[in-house]
This record gives structure tokens, sequence and C-alpha cells, in this order.
């Protein structure tokens, strides 16, 4: 069996284990911690991120964008990342957008866990809020579709939306973004990986 | 043509450059500023990074990963990616783990960026640089071939030493990294775009 060194709250490991749920892959989930990293797990990655994905064999994969892709092929391929063209290209920058506005929301989740208040930068938390709104403004101006079987993409998404509301729940995003409020909606119906993964504000 | 908003020192643009170099694609430079993006930049990437590649029909491409892919598709595909199995995998794991510590440098130069000497904070610089020293002893022990047409994982790498050397000139990589070093030396030996693609330190 393949296994995931994950933890709980992290976006990207939720985006590979719905995909591995939606293709009927089962991981064995084996926790990882990122800020103060044992030697095992920096053996596995050495920039000490999640998630990594363990084959029996020992061979691992990271990040989460190359995991998706190992998934898909293991499932046969062209499952929920088109095969190519224009439709695999949307795909993947769909991908891309969210999880670079996901690198943004842990930018601002780092601030508050490295940094006493005192020492907290109002430039660069604007900066990385910035990147946070526009890039929801755009989603919401451009909701993407929902496939039967979700692509990668909308798996993104789902898992951004679903950090803002672990993460940022005092800053409801659903209040100016109904057609992003209505996907998600879908999506949780129709994707009960969502909310098995689900982890609740501390 | 195809358009590439773009900043001369960014690792990732780098990248792009070089892989459309080696596949015979001309790209339209056009200069775009991350720290203080304009309307016409964010219409065009909503989290305001580069690169972005545009198309002439207005359609746009990002990131840095989906752009590679794009290009290699572009070219008849299997030229700078493998098209599947294992060596599909393996490439792109290297690539994410040279863009993973990259990731990281930049989190650095940052630090340096955002922030007055008071406000930097020693915990996130070593958490940061703890990336970057494993990655590259990593790098060193598991130095990779380099194909006759290097794929997006070799070019990742010898964009990743060249930062180092644009951003940290004052830590020799070389010294402590003997096989990357004459890796990246092949490298620059067998592809022109490298050197072209070149920024001085400051």
């Amino acid at each position: 069996m393949l296994t995931l060194r994950y933890a709980p709250p992290s976006p990207y490991v939720r985006k590979v284990r719905i995909a591995a749920d939606l293709l009927g892959i089962p991981l064995k989930l084996e926790a990882a911690d990122t800020v103060s990293p044992d030697e095992a797990f920096l053996g596995q990655n050495p920039i000490g991120k999640i998630p990594v994905l363990i084959e029996e064999t020992g061979e691992r994969y990271y990040d989460s964008r190359v995991i998706v892709e190992y998934l898909d092929h293991h499932a046969g391929g062209g499952k929920i990342i088109p095969r190519e063209g224009k439709a695999r290209l949307d795909v993947l920058r769909l991908q891309a957008l969210c999880d670079g506005i996901l690198d943004a929301c842990l930018l601002l989740i780092y601030e508050g866990r490295f940094r006493e208040p005192a020492m907290r930068v109002t430039k660069w938390v604007d900066h990385q809020a910035g990147k946070v709104a526009r890039g929801l403004a755009y989603l919401e101006a451009h909701t993407p579709p929902l496939d039967r079987l979700p692509n990668v993409g909308q798996i993104a998404l789902a898992c951004l939306l679903g950090y803002r509301d672990l993460r940022f729940p005092d800053q409801d995003w659903r209040k100016d973004h109904p057609k992003l409020r209505a996907w998600l909606e879908r999506f949780e119906a129709q994707v009960p990986a969502f909310a098995a993964t689900r982890m609740k504000p501390e």
C-alpha cells in the first residue's frame, strides 16, 4: 500500500487525500512534523514539506502536484487530469492558481506562528492578503464548472476554500463570494472525502 | 508570438526562458513588477507572480510548471518532460525539489526586502536556510544525469544553482558541492541560453 506523510490541516495533503479517494486508491497515513522535522522524515523529503507519497519499495514522490499526477497515472491516466491539450493546461492552471493563493494563506499563518506580534510586518501581510483577496475575487468571477469526477483544479479550489474556513474563520469568504459558496456546497454534496478530511478550527 | 511577463532575476522565469530556447520557441519578453503590480498585470495573473505566458489570443498561463508543460506540448510533447511513467514522475519530482528549494531562497530574500534588520526573525531564517542546505546536500549526493536535451528537472537545477550565485554570492555553494559544480559546468557548456539569461549580482 502507498503511505502518505501528512498532517491533518495541510490543504496540499487534503488535495492528495481527496484525489486518492476519488480514484479508489487507499493510502496509509503517517503523521509528519514539518516545523521540527525528524531525520527519518528529512530522509524522505530534504526540504521537510508535506505531502510525501511513499511506495512499498521506499521510492517517494513530492510535492502535491507530482503526487496527484502519480495517482492519476496509477489509476490509468486521464481521470482527474486530462491527458493533453488545452483541457489539461486549463486544469493545471486552476490548480496552480489555487495552490498559489494557498501559498499566500500559509505565509500569513506562518507570520503568526514564527513571529511575536511586535515582529509582524504590515507590508508583508498586506502583500500576501492582497494575493488572497484578488485570487478569490477572480475565482468568484470565473467560477469553474464541477465535473462528475472532479479534476485536480476543482479539488484544489475546494481545498483552498476549506482552508479559509479552517484558518481564517473570522473572515467569512462566503459573504462576498456567493458563486464560490454555491460551488463548494455542490462539491461537498458530491465528494464524501471532502467532509471526511475536514479539520475543525481549533 | 508568445509573450512572457518576466523580470530578469526570477529563477522561475529563467527556467521558462531556457526551456523555450531549447525547444526553439521564441518569446517576446515584457517586464512585470511583482512588488507593486499594476492593474494590467494583475488582470493577467491575480496573484501577481511571474512568469505568465500570454498567447496572441490573450489566453494566459501560469505558473512556471504549467508554462513548461505548455511549451513542451507546443513543441510536440515528450521533449523536455517525458510523456509518462516513472521517467516523467522522476523529472517532475526533481523540478519540484529544485522549485521548493528556490521557494525557500526567495523567502530568505524577501526577509531582507520586506523587513528592517531588527524585524528579521532567526527562527524563520534558520527554517528556510535549513531547507536550502539539506536540499543542496541531497542534490550533491544524488546529482542527476544531464540529458542531451535537458529535461525540466535539470533546467530547474541549473536555475537553482544560478540563483545561489546571483543572490547569495558570499555563500559559495561550489566549495561543498563539487559534483554539482561539475554538473553546472557541463550544463552551461551545453546550453547557451543559460549564459544568455544570466544576471550579474548587483
